[in-house]
């Protein structure tokens, strides 16, 4: 672990939605060595505000749509309720956390998604660009472990909802430049599992040959798939190396115990 | 206007309610030169808000309660609505604002309100050393400007709803040590009047002598009487000046032309 070491985690519903979970997933990350930076999404938490404001979830082919009163309560839901709770949970634990979306500082930019076949209002795609790295490497300097909520902007004053795994990626690529960067994304299961009813098969350390390998076994299929596929696309950037593990078993990595599924260049 | 000078802007519900109000308070604001930090409280959202979820306004001798679910209310609404579009609106103008609670980078710290005869619920208080000036100081000189939402904490995790004035002139005292410190109060006249009736009859200059004249005279009285006492107050902890004025008169300021009521030491 040296002093340029930056850790990118994602933290989704699964963390968010329970306090214990929540919890004991903060207590490790204080604990972490080196820089870090917190993603999160919003859980089940804005389909419960949503649905006792009365504002319908407007699906198309089975995908939400981000329409002006969703996007509200997502800057509600995400940056204010969630993100601050987080925030204050990890000044309590000693960590100088410092709540943010992508309009703070102007430190993630994205354009509205351009309507197709499907309108999906107010939802932000990541470009080149888009992350200032220079502006995020300030706060890291300067003290500062910056939790990101699943929004940004557009510049021209314009909220955009916008995927966490996303910018958990995007964040992770860019940084690289600066930090040596590892990538975690916390998710229900232990890691890439051998035996997909076998919870304890976790597959420890996979590298592009090996990956190429248990995509020919069938092993990895469906859908890790993308996820996978992207992690390796983050690695060819730059990143270090993405790990996909349990949120309650982040305190192994500080115990030397083995956590997740590590992927890399070379293992 | 010297490379040390700090404007501190506190708005309430007739700029925030008001999107057009908005609109122009911050195309002003972000003309204003030096140093600046905006405070803002939640206005009627946070109550249009409460009612659409159908919680109830809890109060206790026309005061009202902050209980657990408008605490999260308040922070949906002040931490995160109104603070993130009042940000998302500063970029677009080109001010490098960052939005922010009392909790994040664990700026402003506050106690929960004792309870006597009446329990306020989540409602934090001030306290000598509640604002981490030398924090907020590394935020503005790396060349951010900080939005303050209603909101700070206790250190153990929990949010409080505190004041936005309170919080604009602690503030102001706090950031003296290092700046040239200015608080501006937005509010719905042009100043402190010598005729109530006249809009125009705007008194320019207070001093604490001319203070004091006035209340003999009867001509500043009950409502008045408490924000110019705390004002004064700041003055003595070592504010420059407070300026009390309508926000869409704020414009003044750069052409160089009166704005409001100035309080200072010295006229």
């Amino acid at each position: 672990m040296t002093a340029n070491t930056l850790n990118i985690i994602k933290i989704g519903g699964n963390v968010i939605d329970n306090s214990e979970n929540l919890y004991h997933f903060l207590k490790d990350f204080k604990d972490l060595d080196g820089y870090k930076i917190l993603v999160h999404g919003g859980g089940k938490i804005a389909t419960q505000v949503s649905e006792s404001l009365g504002i319908e979830a407007r699906m198309i082919d089975g995908r939400r749509i981000t329409d002006v009163e969703t996007l509200r309560v997502v800057t509600m839901v995400y940056g204010g309720l969630v993100n601050k709770n987080i925030v204050a949970q990890l000044q309590r634990f000693g960590t100088n956390a410092i709540g943010l979306t992508g309009a703070d500082g102007n430190l993630i930019k994205a354009r509205k998604r351009p309507v197709k076949t499907i309108d999906y209002g107010f939802v932000g795609d990541l470009f080149d660009g888009s992350i200032n790295s220079t502006g995020i490497a300030s706060l890291l300097q300067a003290g500062f472990t910056p939790v990101f909520s699943a929004l940004t902007h557009d510049g021209e004053g314009q909220l955009l909802n916008t995927n966490a795994d996303t910018i958990a990626s995007a964040l992770a690529v860019a940084m690289s430049g600066l930090f040596e960067t590892t990538l975690i994304y916390c998710f229900e299961k232990k890691g890439v599992l051998m035996d997909v009813n076998d919870d304890e098969s976790v597959i420890r350390e996979i590298d592009p040959a090996r990956y190429e390998d248990l995509k020919i076994q069938q092993i990895i299929h469906s859908g890790m798939l993308p996820k996978l596929d992207n992690a390796f696309t983050a690695i060819a950037c730059g990143v270090k190396a993405v790990v996909i593990g349990r949120s309650d078993d982040l305190g192994n990595i500080r115990e030397n115990k083995p956590f997740g599924t590590r992927l890399s260049k070379n293992t």
